[in-house]
């Protein structure tokens, strides 16, 4: 038998299959830096020990370990299946019959990274920059497409120090495509515990970062609250209308509320001078997404929107008023449904042409 | 403290951290079937089972009992952070002060999924096709530049009784753009071991697809070998240059090898009627990808390109033959540069109009 073997970042996220598989093995092989790491749990056991760029090397010699009768297992850090050994081994599997081989998954740097940055995944990409095998064109495809798509996207081998026109490709990318206020979150594991932090694309600096840095690229929704790094899916957030939210829109659906600014209101202007009060009360309180700058107050269950502009900006009415008619009938269907209404503001939010 | 787990996909790619973070729980909060497949490891705790759906309650619950002192565990599958518990969390930190909260990774569907399948694996997109929090036409517009830009694609939530459109829509972009011949690996983990199955795009019929699949979308790269799905990263592959080889290509940089069919050969047509012969030996030997046809006679190290035809066509050979003249000044950069000629191979195959 041949187990590929994910090992993790950490031990602390080995999973109980690789500790199992490893201890069974007869022979271990693989890159030295992930060896060692493990050197307590293969003690006593015949270890083939290859540097980087070995790797094809790395599987012949487990093959031909196996042909002996041995049971080998080749290690990989994370998961062996994302730029990981098992993507070179399965190649390989063609040459020879008979090869029993199994694949242990493992927490892969992205992962890990995301668990260390709170919750910065939404939908994704995992795009390595290094361009040993693959063309630099071919990368900066799948970055421009990555980007222009809002994925959030996670970059393996960012930068090496002989290989750093990679990393400014895909800095220029972010800056044009995504813009300046991108939010990029840093994990080094170079050193235990790994080093965190969120920064703005444009404070990030190739001189922070490493072969053991990983990056997550934020999405237009991502924010940052204290160290964390967060994305909102948009779930709803169970509130009961308030009395004025329920006869606000009872006159909306009669159609006898202001349109633009409201400079006759006693309270004009709540947010800002030349705001339009359109919805006077926002049809999506409460979101529940810091990322437009509303926030809770603190161990009360209450809402925020004083800091939020968005619903008071004519291109977000604009978007958002034609659709509203059709949502909501009576002022109940603002709870009945919520999950749309946030899915109209999520489109218009990324202002998506072909959305509503 | 508020744990925030991912269990994995079964026990055996459970991590020890999670395992040890569960033990020393009060209060295990979960969906009931997640918390069903741990209940061996969390007997004689206080368990809170909530149904689908509630997600937002269980957070809210979880920090009132962490408030009453207790160390609670939240249970996602897999991941948290991938489409998981994390991502429900989160936003709802902000709602109160001192939360201490730690979230443990896990291998998600997608990561247990390649490792069935081999190595299907190369830069990546996830991306989830449930349009209840997110509308469809963003869902579309990320599938499409995924599918765009050569992008493995795991597909999380492909299916749901009452949810059968984003599926249809997913299938009909893959056939427009990637093509009837795109691999799909399917993983149903249904029942256990779950299920694996490797079909062409065409022959993926949604009757056999449910919420407990994953889906993996090849590029135009990945093939199919046997039950595995893998998809070529192009490590290089050592091998000696035959005298005949050297010879040829000797010829070759001082001019004097044919182009177009040599229908003078004595072997002429060796592979199929009409082949261009200016790559009488080609210059990517051995590039080891079973995808253009070739493949290793068993056992004995030799690469058989009998049934590849990808160098003896004409739009193939116009694609490299300028490059090579300045990647080949004598036979040996054959070997010495066999990286970059690999690039640009995977650059041609790729039809990347900015490369080369």
């Amino acid at each position: 038998m041949i187990n590929i073997i994910g090992i993790g970042q950490n031990r602390e996220n080995m999973t109980l299959g690789a500790l199992n598989a490893l201890k069974e093995s007869d022979v271990i092989v693989g890159y030295e830096k992930y060896i060692d790491s493990i050197s307590d749990i293969v003690e006593g056991k015949e270890i083939i020990k290859k540097g980087m760029g070995d790797e094809v090397k790395r599987v012949e010699m487990a093959i031909e370990k196996n042909f002996e009768g041995k049971t080998v297992s080749i290690v990989s850090s994370g998961d062996p299946g994302v730029f990981g050994m098992a993507n070179v081994f399965f190649p390989l599997i063609s040459k020879y019959d008979n090869i029993d081989v199994k694949v242990y998954p493992g927490v892969s740097a992205l992962n890990y990274s995301a668990s260390l940055l709170g919750a910065p995944l939404h939908d994704f990409a995992a795009i390595s920059l290094s361009d040993l095998l693959t063309p630099l064109a071919e990368i900066e495809n799948k970055l421009h497409h990555a980007l222009l798509s809002n994925l959030i996207i996670a970059i393996y081998n960012p930068i090496s120090k002989s290989r750093k026109e990679p990393f400014r490709l895909f800095k220029k990318l972010v800056l044009e495509i995504r813009g300046e206020d991108t939010l990029i979150g840093i994990v080094n594991s170079e050193t235990y515990p790994s080093k965190v932090k969120v920064v703005k694309i444009q404070d990030l600096d190739e001189d922070k970062i490493n072969m053991s840095t990983t990056l997550i690229v934020g999405n237009k929704m991502t924010y940052n609250e204290g160290s964390y790094m967060i994305t909102p899916r948009g779930y709803v957030i169970k509130y009961q209308l308030h009395p004025m939210t329920i006869d606000f829109y009872q006159k909306f659906i009669n159609g006898e509320t202001p349109t633009g600014p409201n400079t006759e209101c006693e309270f004009y202007p709540c947010h800002e001078e030349g705001q339009y009060c359109d919805f006077c009360y926002c049809p999506f309180y409460p979101c529940g997404d810091s990322s437009t700058g509303g926030k809770w107050i603190k161990n009360k269950n209450i809402w925020n929107c004083k800091d939020c502009m968005w619903i008071h900006k004519k291109e977000n009415i604009d978007c958002v008023k034609p659709h509203i008619a059709d949502m909501i009938k009576e002022p109940k269907d603002l709870v009945k449904n919520k999950k749309e209404l946030l899915k109209l503001r999520r489109a218009c939010i990324l202002k998506d042409p072909k959305h509503y």
